[in-house]
């Protein structure tokens, strides 16, 4: 179901809607018991949920697909992954929560080792500390190109964010990185006539770069990659007609509900803090999307025993959003991250769609092989919450006569 | 998803995929106890696997849609049969295990009657014998036309195959079989100018047929349909990155096989004969499809109970191929071929997928309605299989960052 179809449906209510999204809550089993860490965890209030909403489990972008925090979000907005694309460059920004602006040009940059001869020794500089990747981008900051802004940023490690803003500057660029050693970067080629003025920017940038940092060894040039514009996408107020916030503490996700035109309320990396923020700014929003990443990095981490407490802390939080008396509460995850495997993983996630009037299935526990039997069935595409959500809270008209 | 995406994605491991075949595996009750063939079948490894795996039904091409045993295969292997069709051709030229050249121009044709007006009487020519037809190729292999060579193989009764093979022909043809009777044959008719040599190519050659055949009524003319050549797909191994085995004793089989570029190996039509190919093959392959055709030919017979006991011989040969230690063991069926019908049926079609990092759910059971409530839902398609068994063998990238 395409965004537009929706956009067209969609009528003017008062009612609010709730998405919490665990990260990473998916998981599999560890021990001999066969509990995954949801179905280990004690969760009263997400049960209960459960018992008097509808659930199932929900596949972000395919099957089999394990997809990174990007395209599992844009899903989980409406938003289907394999339409919406984000270059890498872009990605990079919202990683580090950089304001792109619609003309700006991005692209990831390493840090790299070349020799004498120019070619390439170490596509990551030996990995160097990010603080050294902080000094060095202080050094390439000086330089300064004549009818457009330069933005150099750290990311981690040998890694940087590169802007250039100006006028009339196309991403249409191969990239630099030759992707091996033993061979010179690339030198930067334009693929169409728009960015032919970004190529002759980069070129006068990367020279200057070089001999800049020609005496920093290991980390003595950069390579680029990933040139990229942010999208032009309808925008999630404009097709759901919903005032929405961003609770999120890490740049990433923060980044990703702004490429959509959420507004991010303010930084807070604690649960308690963020349901707090839900409370305080209740009256202001009627869509509120609320991230808690800990969970994820227990899953990454492999710490079963910590995914399992940090669901149970959301858990004991849930009364306190159902005061609130929110009319649509949807409870999942943006992807698995079973501790099992300590990575993000292809398994669909559980989801609880709670509201005044849904269709309640058997479901009683909040559990993964609970979800499998649920009326939202086991394989729902996650593209499809957010109409659902709509619907429950009847701000979707009647399609037809 | 399509192909691309999925070749895009793959990553090379050493972790091995078994997909098990068992043709006309979904049934339906027929008697009082309601029990389906395999619901009847006395099952316990199947049963394990499916307690220790996940499980559901899928649908082969389409709701509703009975599928024959091509399209029902190139959904077993990832490929989507609605896009990737074959010409009926070419179909016949895998039935026979011909081998069949990119630039061959293959058709099916029947011998027929007509009448001294040229007319057609039987478009089947009385349906003669298998031996007849091989006595009647014999005489038509006289014909030789200059520039290119003939192909004339048996199928089965009035059936035959018609290969051209030569240069820059062409398949863009109409029939020249009239599909009724009372009227002359369609003359050979180019569709498009790269086909009109070999439209001049088939005149020569239904002419001189047609004196050789004058004195053989009923089998006195030869009608031409579904003029294909072999489809440029991408190949299986091209978009998995698996080295693929074909274990299958038919010939449709190991022809459909081969058109996805698997190698096949011996042709054995013994079960056990066939798990002992996986044996003998194990190291040198990372993927086996393992063909089993006589439950479909039990089910088309009407033969409950010896598809019942065909059944259980495949699950006694379960413990030989899990000591294999494979990774990734999915055990299913191409369709539906329910003794109640005594036919192919659009009825979808249980399915095991057991790996070493798959999410089990509650079927305890291999049986059609066991597998409704199983994880992978009662309807998944078939051409999810694939990207299921490779991310399952760890074998995708995550999509996205």
């Amino acid at each position: 179901m395409n965004l537009e179809f929706i956009q067209h449906l969609k009528q003017t209510t008062e009612a609010k809607i709730a998405m919490i999204v665990m990260d990473g809550l998916g998981g599999l089993p560890l021990d001999d018991d066969g509990l995954t860490e949801l179905e280990k965890a004690n969760t009263p209030h997400l049960d209960d949920l459960a018992t008097h909403g509808i659930c199932g489990l929900h596949i972000p972008v395919a099957p089999g697909i394990t997809p990174g925090s990007g395209p599992s979000h844009l899903a989980l907005f409406g938003y289907d992954p394999l339409r919406y694309q984000v270059g890498r460059g872009v990605l990079s920004a919202l990683g580090i929560d950089f304001d792109l602006k619609q003309s700006d040009v991005a692209a990831r940059g390493n840090f790299c080792t070349v020799d004498e001869e120019g070619l390439v020794t170490d596509r990551r500089a030996g990995r160097i500390p990010t603080e050294k990747n902080k000094e060095l981008c202080s050094l390439l900051r000086e330089i300064k190109l004549p009818g457009i802004d330069l933005f150099i940023k750290t990311v981690k490690e040998y890694r940087i964010l590169l802007v250039l803003r100006g006028e009339d500057l196309g991403a249409g660029l191969d990239d630099t990185d030759p992707q091996e050693v033993g061979v010179k970067p690339h030198e930067p080629q334009a693929l169409n006539p728009d960015s032919k003025k970004t190529a002759q920017y980069l070129k006068q940038f990367l020279n200057q770069a070089r001999e800049i940092l020609a005496d920093h060894h290991p980390a003595n040039m950069l390579l680029l990659r990933g040139f990229a514009k942010k999208p032009d996408w309808p925008s999630f107020q404009g097709v759901f007609g919903l005032r929405s916030a961003a609770i999120a503490g890490y740049p990433m996700y923060r980044g990703v509900a702004k490429l959509v035109g959420m507004e991010t309320l303010e930084a807070v990396d604690d649960v308690k803090k963020e349901f707090q923020l839900l409370n305080k700014y209740w009256d202001d929003f009627n869509y509120f999307y609320l991230h808690i990443k800990r969970i994820d990095s227990a899953g990454e981490d492999g710490d079963f025993e910590r995914k399992v407490t940090l669901i149970e802390e959301v858990d004991a939080q849930i009364p306190k959003l159902m005061k609130l008396n929110p009319d649509v509460l949807i409870v999942t995850g943006d992807h698995s991250a079973p501790s099992a495997l300590r990575y993000h993983s292809w398994h669909p996630v559980p989801v609880i769609l709670w509201s005044k009037h849904c269709r309640p299935d058997d479901v009683k526990k909040f559990g993964e092989r609970a979800c499998m039997h649920g009326g939202l069935g086991p394989r729902l595409p996650a593209v499809d919450l957010m109409p659902l959500a709509m619907a429950n809270a009847l701000r979707l008209e009647k399609f037809g006569a």
